[in-house]
């Protein structure tokens, strides 16, 4: 049984003030069925990926919200999973179509995050955390622990975690949904406010408003992306627990599985949309997904080897450092952005890799555009 | 292709001051796998059901946290829809089961919510409303409004009411994990604290912390209760926009897609896990079911019809008025009390109803112990 990518459509991400979380997921359903070949009616089921709507909108139950958008009342139901919700609803509505209850599901992802403040937000994200927020860290803190780490076995420089910014505010520049649309320079990034060392401010990741939506459907449809692989890993959530600081292990297993379940190697992937939450994320991750030896990430950022010319493009979006991070919309704006990409016919084969939290879930997914 | 029920585990419910949420589910996990003929090495994933763990907790990310109590880390996510998170964690392993992805799963369920004040909790939970919860109604205002028009329209009596709890609180007493092991009579809820016209405070499911957890097994396993039926329906999340007030037509639409793929009819079934948030709620799921004929499920109540001796054993647990409410664990503690039942050969076929909000999501399952 094939799974096709029969639409999808992602809001503009950014500071929305004048948008609220129901707004999103609106404009992101409605979207979507306006961009496939589907009524309607003709969904039969939604889940939902987000993080943390409870907390920052005071507003759970969102399956029950996103099932209202539409006439007929769809069954819906929320996934979670941290920051690698999106990868997750996925997941589950790939069980849902592969059980044969359903033939045509949507999945939508929204996060509302700039309605709270800067302090309320990391508290609230730091509920992904487990003993380390215990004693006082947040994700920059965590993130900058396998940064010095990976600086000190692979001898990774400032300016290698800096050119991923560069590069991916340099993707961004091509995305007109993207929260920025602003070139930055090594020298500005290496500059920037120091936020847990060696991260700075133009390593992370932003605050954001954004939702996005895919159609799945098992039904035969000529133009659109497959989905031929999907995996999902775990590790634990307390780094101290871990057996390194610079493989995220979940990550390796979720790439290993779905790898095989695709049947192709990392060097069949032409684009891919991953987790750079932080510049140091990209780094681990474009190692642990095949595409570069450990210890080399940050070599091949700085030589070009992920953009376009490279060997492969690294997030084509802008990553979640320029396109922006609403945790909830990222998973499935990774799966949207990508399969646009090979339907306009320029790419064949992608990737996308979501991780939760600092690497405790990770869901990676292969997109074929063979048909 | 069967699902069976291959083990249950359920904690005390009440109000478990030297527990954390963590604890609860690491106990139901260990205690699941002790009950089953399972190791913890053939667990493959774990779907979690929590409803609010991010703002009464602190802690989202509990699929990795579930996932971290066994040793191989197994895939796990976390599955939300209000009250009703805990029947769709269940399906979502049911999809996951059926698509041939997994054998043996793990479905565990918990909320810890004494950790916050009541008017933390009232309003976290009101994050499953949507536009009443605006103009400052809480759920008992909600249910209340059913009440009275199910009052006025059936002639439904407060002594009818008081009925529910009454028979609940008698049953709990066979039920050690309950929360309240108390007798109590028609004229003393009739006489406790009013909440909402014409609800009063021994109307109300409590404040509750507990978790419960099952394994489910597409294995070939004797004596083991199998999932005959499962269905999801769903209403609007606001009352303004439903067509009834004494109808909850998504419990109706989650129960015909049940009993058709059961292939039983109400008349079949000797015992029902339903949920009873407020007295009416019962009375209005008896009738929604197709046990009694709508406006007269007070009166069967107040008969003795829906107890020992009766026509179908309603809430044999002590439902959530006496077994107690932790909301992401009473779904799961529905499966697993009747699948005990079951087991234990008290009766041969059950009824799950799990409800979220006041009405939006819905969830029933069909259990059968025929084999």
């Amino acid at each position: 049984m094939k799974i096709l990518i029969a639409g999808s459509y992602i809001t503009k991400f950014g500071e929305l003030w004048e948008k609220s979380l129901k707004d999103l997921i609106t404009e992101a359903e409605l979207g979507v069925i306006k961009n496939s070949k589907f009524d309607d009616e003709e969904i039969e089921a939604i889940f939902v990926s987000n993080m943390a709507g409870g907390i920052f909108d005071g507003q759970l139950h969102l399956g029950a919200m996103a099932s209202g958008v539409l006439k007929n009342y769809p069954p819906a139901m929320r996934v979670e999973g941290a920051c690698a919700s999106g990868g997750l609803a996925m997941i589950v509505a790939e069980y849902a179509l592969l059980s044969g209850k359903y033939k045509t599901v949507m999945v939508v992802g929204a996060e509302k995050m700039t309605d709270v403040s800067n302090q309320m937000a990391t508290e609230g994200l730091n509920g992904a955390a487990d003993t380390e927020a215990e004693f006082g860290s947040t994700f920059p803190g965590l993130y900058a622990l396998m940064a010095q780490r990976h600086m000190k076995e692979f001898g990774t420089t400032r300016d290698q975690l800096s050119a991923v910014s560069v590069k991916n505010h340099k993707h961004g520049l091509l995305n007109p949904l993207a929260q920025f649309h602003k070139e930055i320079t090594i020298s500005e990034v290496n500059g920037s406010e120091m936020i847990a060392p060696p991260l700075r401010l133009l390593d992370c990741s932003p605050i954001s408003d954004g939702a996005a939506a895919v159609i799945l459907t098992t039904k035969d449809l000529p133009n659109c992306p497959e989905i031929m692989g999907f995996g999902q890993g775990m590790d634990s959530l307390s780094l101290a627990k871990r057996k390194s600081l610079t493989t995220i292990v979940a990550g390796v297993k979720a790439a290993d599985i779905a790898y095989k379940m695709a049947g192709i190697k990392p060097g069949d992937i032409e684009a891919a949309e991953i987790h750079d939450c932080f510049s140091i994320a990209e780094i681990l991750a474009i190692e642990d997904l095949g595409f570069f030896k450990k210890g080399l990430g940050g070599k091949a950022t700085i030589e070009g080897k992920t953009t376009y010319g490279g060997k492969v493009i690294i997030n084509p979006s802008g990553g979640l450092k320029s396109n922006g991070h609403p945790v909830g919309a990222t998973g499935i704006k990774q799966i949207a952005y990508l399969s646009q990409l090979i339907r306009d016919k320029k790419i064949k084969t992608g990737l996308t890799q979501n991780i939760g939290g600092s690497g405790a879930t990770a869901v990676v997914h292969i997109l074929g555009g063979k048909r």
